[in-house]
């Protein structure tokens, strides 16, 4: 039988999504916990990848097993055998055939950062900061350019490869909020898709817009090269807020 | 010379404000950086202590000692001495006579805690939880109940005493928020002090009102019994905001 759980997970203490020797990551948590479950080695597999640091609040993980725990029930059990800061917030049956890596039709990222007269710790694990504050017109402006279908390889970290670097982009909203003693703001970009630390890539272009600097995705697009571009922000900013797959996965409060 | 801090902390990893022999806490840490950059032992008081497990965004600390370093520059000399979750936002000169502790006017604390379908751990440090989403209108017409001059004998735990518990309430402002997987609730209350736990048991109180529960402040008022009143919040859901002396202390960005 093949089971998702919609996970979330606080990405602090995690090197990242994906298994790795001697290295304490959100894979390797849910595979220990799988594996004291159903008694056997079980791979789990999730929507996609997330860095050292980066959050989620709805990835979606696929695991195969046998039990006689109802699919909606798993998410519960797993929670008792999962550490505190990755949970299972709800478990269904996989739907006949489904991949979680290639079915994913939309992922939505959210980016957090602040701008204050110093760090403000109670912000600091989900937020980056800022040192000036950004006009939201000219990030909005440059924001435009993004939508619909481009080759991103600009916005792209060396270290992985993927076949294509073709990716659409559907929506970015970007939201200012005053909050005692500092401005926050918020990119949320939903696309088919994302690169290698692509969304803190145009993050960090999209912030260095709005604090001056001249657009440079026109000529990050024609060129295709990263140095076009601000630098990348940092993870803990990011959140892989939900994974879409065309069909309900979860029921219908998802 | 006296000095005063803007002091920012996440709460998560002291046990509470107040020095205790043994134990982390944000005086602690604070009068030993003062220690070490005055080079003798100095007394750090806040305008009231937090619990273990509460934050602060804009907590009040005054210091005495004699420098050289410009009122304006003591922040970014401190942080280089604090640890990263205390934070100097902002430094400035007392005022002739100032008391940080007695001064105070008016203090504004925010409760936070949402309801989804299991704890969301990107928020487990910050929010509590709840297991049912409360009435807002309820909550709402609770809330003004608190409003104004009363004996708040029955929002308090025991462990500490004030003279009085006659305290009064300026503000109370209670806002949703729906964020994917999740339902957020927001209290910011004012007045012109707090009890121990008062904000907690208040909190707890309002949300238990939402709920469905029978309102117990009226009845808390007239007996001033504890038990009138639904359990006391736990700590990671509660900032301590702001506090207001009355006339601005480090300048008008304030």
């Amino acid at each position: 039988m093949r089971y998702l759980l919609l996970t979330s997970y606080d990405g602090t203490s995690f090197c990242g999504w994906q298994s790795q020797p001697g290295r304490r990551t959100v894979q390797g948590e849910m595979e220990r916990a799988a594996e004291e479950f159903f008694g056997v080695k079980t791979k789990v597999t999730a929507s996609g990848r997330t860095d050292a640091g980066v959050h989620a609040l709805g990835q979606v993980v696929m695991l195969d097993g046998a039990t006689s725990v109802p699919a909606q029930k798993l998410a519960a059990s797993f929670n008792g055998l999962l550490p505190p800061d990755v949970r299972a917030v709800k478990s269904a049956a996989a739907p006949e055939g489904f991949d979680v890596t290639r079915g994913a039709k939309r992922k939505t990222y959210r980016y957090v950062a602040y701008c204050a007269d110093s760090e403000l710790p109670p912000y600091s694990r989900c937020c980056a900061r800022l040192f000036r504050r950004p006009d939201l017109g000219k990030m909005r402006e440059a924001a435009r350019l993004l939508f619909g279908a481009h080759d991103f390889a600009a916005f792209r970290s060396a270290g992985f490869t993927s076949k294509t670097s073709v990716r659409e982009i559907y929506e970015v909203e970007i939201a200012e909020r005053e909050e005692p003693f500092g401005f926050f703001y918020q990119i949320e970009v939903t696309g088919n898709g994302f690169l290698y630390n692509m969304v803190r890539i145009l993050s960090g272009e999209l912030f260095a817009v709005g604090a001056g600097k001249e657009e440079g995705i026109t000529r990050a697009f024609e060129t295709g090269e990263r140095k076009c571009l601000a630098k990348t922000m940092p993870p803990q900013g990011l959140t892989l807020v939900k994974v879409d797959y065309g069909v309900p996965l979860f029921g219908t409060e998802e």
